[in-house]
């Protein structure tokens, strides 16, 4: 993986991103202000990565204003979903990357509405952008990306995941098996990470064989990248990983190697990884980038 | 009013936005349960049934199954923001209607999670009934009616006012000015009628010039019905209002009594309902329940 490009690619996004944060109103100065302190608190733009990797296999346009709507959508969906996991009833984390949460900085009552804002402003952006639209095809791409951007974030998707996630933790009674377990990766983390290559593949047009296909293949990487979170907690040190390592077993929370010894794990790191890559290949386009990235975010040592 | 329709006609609504409540799955039966119960906690149903009797102003279809995903979903945006104004954080409110709030019940993290499940639910059924479609021209009134929606609920919409109400409850020495109150009052309480009766005329396939007419028409509305919320904290006693009369006075809260008389805040509220009635007059088509829907939201005793 080139950091360069890396880097390059992160400014440019965020530059979409950005660009497309709700705008100040007469009496919104407050709510403006705490939504873009969310956004640009975050990090490593993974999810509108993806998105537009994927796009990019299936068709070369990155200039696509459907698509930039669409990228800034899944970042604020991620965001919402950060700003919210942060507040005191929930994980009641006062930092973030080294900076103070959304709440800790504008007070609780504007970390929920930041929060809120951001969601609605996820579906506000896209539906602008495919309203749009002129070509009949293309409002109907729009649709169906969002509605799978829905879908994995709701329910059946990324809050489903969270809630089993919150349960867990609040009641120490519960002790997650290993089916929740996975439930709780599958929708926390591999949904939107589906929502986003999904998103991507249908906006650049690609047939509904190959967007299930893609649906399979973030649905690994997801599963991978937090068999992987499990694994660093263990093996890495606190230098490295920028947090303190240890903290599962502190916690007691059941992570992946409560039903697994570290070699197991490790093995299935490998073997989702590389089924993920081997579906990549799969197609006949190619993004050397999009493999790279992936393998990048698997394979990393923080 | 006829009090036997009304009621007949919030019974239709429940059944209809009862059976798209979000299904249990395997692993999110606490989560379903508390949406379902935060939405069947509710009471009016006055946005749905706006709603519908706008689209049946415009077109002669109860059973359109678009119309019936929006009435849900304009519930459900309806139900997120009581759920998330309830929470310690913001109003604190432990009753509603006689019953525990959502977080009450269920935890504050399932509360703040209940909201952000129902807020995206609104966005995921709508979704889903426009790719039912198979008419290009209804997708397109789908995404047109679902933009609105979104609009009206996020920041220069519900959110917004929501923002500058806590911000204005949260800050003694924030003392709200009479535009202030009026940002207040058009985004928190018009913009979701505004949605409302917007949506279900797109929907109905109006034209933009009629939609536009709507939306004045909802926005005088919503301001005509919170001056009468002010003027009845005032003249009613507890036992018609089955809630404490004189809370606004006790929490020294900016009203519009603040700035004009009882009397003229009674002719303002006759004015700006007239001016809704003249404007729902001006259609050819007629609705007479939506007149008295809107006459008995506006001069109500409770």
């Amino acid at each position: 993986m080139d950091k360069q490009i890396l880097q390059q690619k992160v400014e440019l996004i965020n530059e979409i991103i950005y660009r497309q944060l709700p705008k100040e109103g007469e009496h919104t100065k407050l709510i403006t202000e705490a939504v873009a302190y969310s956004v640009r608190a975050g990090g490593k733009r993974v999810r509108p990565m993806l998105m537009m990797e994927t796009y990019l296999l299936f068709k070369d346009d990155g200039n696509d204003p459907l698509l930039h709507a669409f990228m800034a959508a899944i970042e604020f969906i991620h965001t919402y979903s950060l700003v919210h996991d942060d507040l005191p009833a929930m994980d009641n984390d006062e930092f973030r990357r080294g900076l103070p949460t959304t709440h800790a900085k504008y007070g609780e009552a504007f970390g929920i509405l930041a929060g809120d804002a951001l969601l609605n402003s996820a579906f506000e952006l896209a539906l602008s952008a495919i309203e749009k639209e002129s070509d009949a095809a293309r409002v109907l791409q729009g649709v169906k990306a969002l509605s799978v951007l829905a879908k994995k974030a709701g329910i059946n998707g990324m809050v489903g995941g969270q809630c089993l996630d919150v349960y867990a933790d609040k009641n120490e009674d519960f002790k997650t098996k290993e089916d929740e377990l996975y439930f709780i990766y599958y929708n926390k983390t591999s949904a939107l990470l589906q929502a986003s290559m999904m998103a991507g593949a249908i906006l650049a047009g690609a047939s509904d064989e190959d967007v299930k296909k893609v649906e399979t293949i973030a649905g690994d990487v997801g599963i991978a990248f937090q068999i992987r979170d499990d694994i660093l907690d263990v093996t890495s040190t606190t230098e490295v990983l920028g947090k303190p390592v240890g903290s599962d077993e502190k916690n007691e929370k059941v992570t992946y190697l409560s039903f697994a010894g570290l070699e197991k794990a490790s093995e299935d790191v490998a073997r989702y990884s590389e089924t993920a890559i081997e579906g990549l290949s799969s197609f006949p386009q190619k993004n050397d980038f999009l493999n790279d990235l992936i393998t990048f975010m698997i394979d990393r040592e923080k």
